[in-house]
């Protein structure tokens, strides 16, 4: 595992509901976060589980198959080639990679992932865990199953994500991850929209794009208040005042099924949102059905009175903004956001000696949309897909600042 | 009231929770529809109600205060006219209008409309049932009151409305109706966003738009089957084969607040959603709240098991796809749509000689944002307002087909 | 009106639905109140409405057809022997009279109010509100006409109806009320419940009463903490740690149906209920369906953030326990409650010279269903129906207590 | 795993989120069964798996460690003999057994197999699902961290579960099975309502029950048309016509709390629900707060048009009435119905040589409820706890028909 933050964290208590595997080995650049991390594999019984000093020392290690790249964004490509000059250099087992969502900032740098993973004759995976959501592989099982014989293909493919910001400074930072909400998590939405529009069985290639239409805002955080709020929060070093990055961003890409029918996908994705917590929403739309989830319609709820006080908390749902009044609880985090499935199948298929499902290749496809889009957001114009400018495209908010 | 079909037919109910007001005639141009109308309103107590033959007989009659005009969308300048000529003579007792949403098919009409209202000196009031909805009513009382004060102005107000395609041959087609599901459904979302977003008691005025962007798509009903489905229905006079309308709608238009705050309206729009029936959601978000309204969370429900059959019908909710399976039920569609309150503020404005909250001007303001966001889809290209072009712009599918 | 508290002002909000109705009068032994109630009533439309300072008086003007008894429980009877005494003598126009539930503390309580309505020779409504609800209109016209014809009638019926208390202390005094929340709001339950069951146009005797279970508790309110709370509140008149009436009560019926089928009513009511605020829940079962109403299963809902801070209050909800978190707000609490049409229904019925559906006989049955509920409490075993017992049965709580 | 029916499957799906498990082998009465069930768990990777034609070869093969008694309710017994027998002959290395609820028909049988177990020197436990369900495990741990605490334990616990009846034959059958509706499955109901009541960490003795209030019903299935139905159903096997088990029942038990204060479990158990399909409701309610669980409201939702027709499935969810209109999915059932955590902590107990949380004991007092509801249901009285005429009670369609 290299990181030992949130997305590790997610892993380790994913990895519990997940059999044939063992979590050998962390590597983050903090000691006493790998330390703890290693621990606590080790106390859930994940483990042996050795904290390393390095990514080095965890690939000259030989305890170690496969890795999971799980820190931040503008530290993946590096790790990348690190795991590729050790596999050349014959200095390591690991025959494995898979790597966080996004897969990179922008198409040239995807791409140089891909290249390094194939180049290296390492298996490769991109963790998009939306995909492995148990709401999302029964749900797309039943529609295309019962409804999508009768009726034909679905047209319409929802998604939405939306929270009330995230915790780390560098996802705040354009530069450093890549752009603002539109990177960090619509990256999700149109890859789990197009994989719900996509027959089970059919490639990714079946469903062609034809264009892209993106805008962006920024809503609350470049408010003075909330501008001040994060700058004390991040210890000055984010500023939206100055330098936002959105806040807000909703994209439309359509599509040609191999019926010839247009497709499209809908995707909303939110830093302004202050509900009980983070939302995912997911529709799917075709002539006599529809497929509908929301992460915070849960079976499960609580309600508190007014009298009970307490601490500010994530203990009923990711990114808490309350702790009284009736509040969602999801029962199962790991599962219902897809980490579990996820994991079992990533293991599975490394095991196997097979690529999974969704490889760097569909990170890079991924990339590629979220380009179309800010560049659809940044010229106020629909975009043609394909489209050669978004090989070198960068978005506004993650160009180098001007010295 | 003038027309008695569909929208007729629904203030009919509302009317039964309205005081102080008297159905006192209808005129429509079929005879046993009007004659039923007028029955089923004497039936109801809100007579002494006359089935006039035209408008021109129920205007000379002096029975008549106000007028509702209700008839389809293409007919609605031509009524305006007579009423205005009547009042011009001397020739009629009305001195109140109100009209169905959308005002008028352009931006041309929509002003003509305004101008013809004024230049009579009538009352004049725009029919938008879901500024009048209880749920609006209550929300917004709420958001504003208890969430504003403590941490600022809405940023985002989303609003959809979505169903399996209307019934009347008229609405299908372009010329008639002005456009698709934009000019037809989009025309509520548009304008209840914007009242959401506005603070109450300041004048529309105080939101300054911005921008409008837009995409329309045809997804289901010019698939073969679809487009013969409605050919059959429509008895021939609808092919969207050869000339459809578009069925999806998205709509997003920026905002500028009072306190120099974007704000941002988010709009999607369905003649495709094939769910239990009519949906209508509703969102407003700010900085540390959210408001949120689903017409089909009910929380009444029937569930009917595989073994009961029974005829389609629309006896559970508007436009309703199954008669299985679990089924919201409306509990009162009058009142969730609005049509009670709005009735019941129309008739206490015009009784006190009062313009109401929504006049022939709102009506106005709502077609230019239409015509914005169809220019928008048009050119694929965000527009910025106000546009000159909008004063004589077409949305292309209501252009008159060439000869 | 007779009364102008909690009950006399839902009927206030209600009536602005209800046509051809004029709040002439209203008799309140707090005079600010009843002024209170009579400007409001004139500010809404509602009036010209008078204050009467006593029952005789409000009975001696000659504006008033009906009176609708919304005074507290241990008045009634003193109310409904005025209005007899009255009429006896010639000295009222009044002809119609409508009284709140439950109609009496006790069985001989209730044949009294029966008997003199009859005796003077006025029509006569009991309100039971929740039959009027709009929910239970609509799911009862589905099932039965859907549902039943198919598969059979109903066999289960169940109601619960649960908050965190009421405000006023005679409500919590077991003597004045008649009982504790069994009385108070089982009265509710077990006719709604009971309406749900049976066939629509069939009268109530054709379903035969067979038994009747039930067990009661005093969950909360005699806890040191809140029997003190409850002290204080009242101004130290209810003292529960030493005089408690029941907080939670739970039922069942069992009934004979016309086909000699079995049939259920479970119900359950508490006081003890802390929630966002009241709530309603029905569900009827039969073979192949299944009906369910949840009155806090809102389309319209509020999330307000920890950082939202506000006084308490019960603006989204009746009976409201916070103010943060996400909170169910009801849009229509009139008219899903069934107030409006209630008032309606008994408007036109008296208009017309009808009984209303519900009388005064309705209203002895239900006691009849709760003093049996009562006695199998007491006694802790099944009554079978009918009792002689019952008719000069007086629930435990209600006793005089000993000097 | 001894048994390889529907119960034993759940457990088969669930094993695939637990580490450290094989399933070993299986056996069954029937050879094909058997021999699927062990072909299933080897595809899934859970295996090597065996199927043994008999439990004295399972467990005279070196194999096992740990058995799962899943065969129906009247085979456990005698199963538990066996296993004590190998034991004692010191034939067999198995050294722990997981039993599946109810552990016996009645208190005596129950006992028996206690004592079976602590005789043979084996590990123990009792396999209550339930309380292992995401949703508990979840809810429990808030309610007990943030609103006790503050203000009390909770008084009130509520379990519902109910559904449209069971496939089995067996289940019908008062004799084989134990009972009706109410041994089948309020088993569930009372044991995770008493367990939400339970303070984490303390034991079940300190809740002390002191008495136990029950009505049941046969309302569906000795309905003509049902009986009928089910008699083809089961091959004639059973008949409800003549010999009906109760198909509803509704159980209230007191307790009091380690504070002296009275806490009510309330449970209903029906097999005449025809709804969406299996419903489980579980609440806990205390003075500030309510913990609520609803397993068909579910974030994932699929709606299918009276267009789309299917056969009918339990694919949707588990007793599944319906394939078209709204359909509540279950994304993860042996998650929410507790499967999974259960396995996973008994795989944990069993390989640490512990006993697991729930044992033959706790078996043992499920039974003592379950007979107390009885005879009250029998003699329509409630029953005071302890009751000595427990011991040798068996429910009225439990006991021998007469020959």
């Amino acid at each position: 595992m290299v990181g030992a933050g949130f997305m590790a964290q997610f892993h380790l208590r994913a990895l519990l509901g997940v059999r044939n595997v063992v979590v050998a080995g962390v590597v983050s650049a903090t000691a006493p976060r790998r330390e703890a991390f290693a621990a606590q594999a080790n106390q859930d019984g994940l483990g042996p589980c050795t904290a390393f000093p390095s990514l080095a020392a965890m690939l000259a290690s030989d305890a170690i198959d496969a890795i999971w790249i799980a820190s931040p964004n503008h530290t993946r490509l590096a790790a990348m080639r690190e795991i590729h000059a050790a596999r050349a250099a014959g200095e390591t087992s690991v025959f494995a990679v898979a790597c966080e969502k996004p897969l990179a900032r922008t198409l040239s740098e995807a791409r140089e992932m891909l290249r390094l993973a194939e180049d290296a004759g390492l298996l490769h995976g991109y963790l998009e865990n939306q995909l492995f959501s148990t709401a999302v592989q029964r749900g797309r099982d039943i529609v295309w199953r019962r409804a999508v014989p009768n009726s034909g293909r679905p047209y319409l493919a929802r998604a939405t994500e939306e929270h009330s910001g995230p915790h780390e400074p560098w996802f705040w930072d354009g530069e450093r991850q890549g752009g603002g909400v539109l990177s960090d998590m619509m990256c999700h939405s149109v890859e789990v929209a197009r994989f719900l529009l996509t027959k089970p069985g059919e490639s990714r290639e079946s469903m062609t794009l034809v264009s892209a239409n993106a805008t962006v805002s920024t809503l609350k955080w470049k408010r003075p208040v909330y501008a001040a709020q994060l700058r004390d929060r991040t210890g000055g070093e984010i500023d939206y005042a100055t330098r936002p990055a959105e806040d807000f961003a909703r994209g439309l890409l359509t599509l040609r099924d191999p019926d010839g029918n247009e497709a499209v996908i809908e995707a909303t994705t939110s830093w302004a949102y202050v509900g009980p917590g983070l939302r995912i929403t997911l529709e799917v739309l075709g002539p006599e059905y529809t497929m509908e989830f929301n992460s915070l319609s849960t079976g499960l709820k609580v309600f508190l009175s007014r009298e009970v006080t307490g601490r500010a908390g994530e203990d009923l749902v990711e990114k808490q903004n309350a702790e009284q009044g009736l509040m969602p609880v999801l029962d199962d985090e790991p599962g219902i956001y897809g980490y579990t499935l996820e994991n079992r199948h990533f293991v599975d298929a490394f095991r196997a000696r097979r690529l999974p499902d969704e490889t760097f290749a569909d990170g890079v496809a991924v990339v590629e949309m979220l380009m179309a889009l800010y560049r659809s957001a940044e010229l106020g114009r629909t975009i043609s897909l394909p489209d050669p400018e978004l090989e070198t495209y960068v978005p506004p908010v993650a160009r180098p600042r001007p010295v």
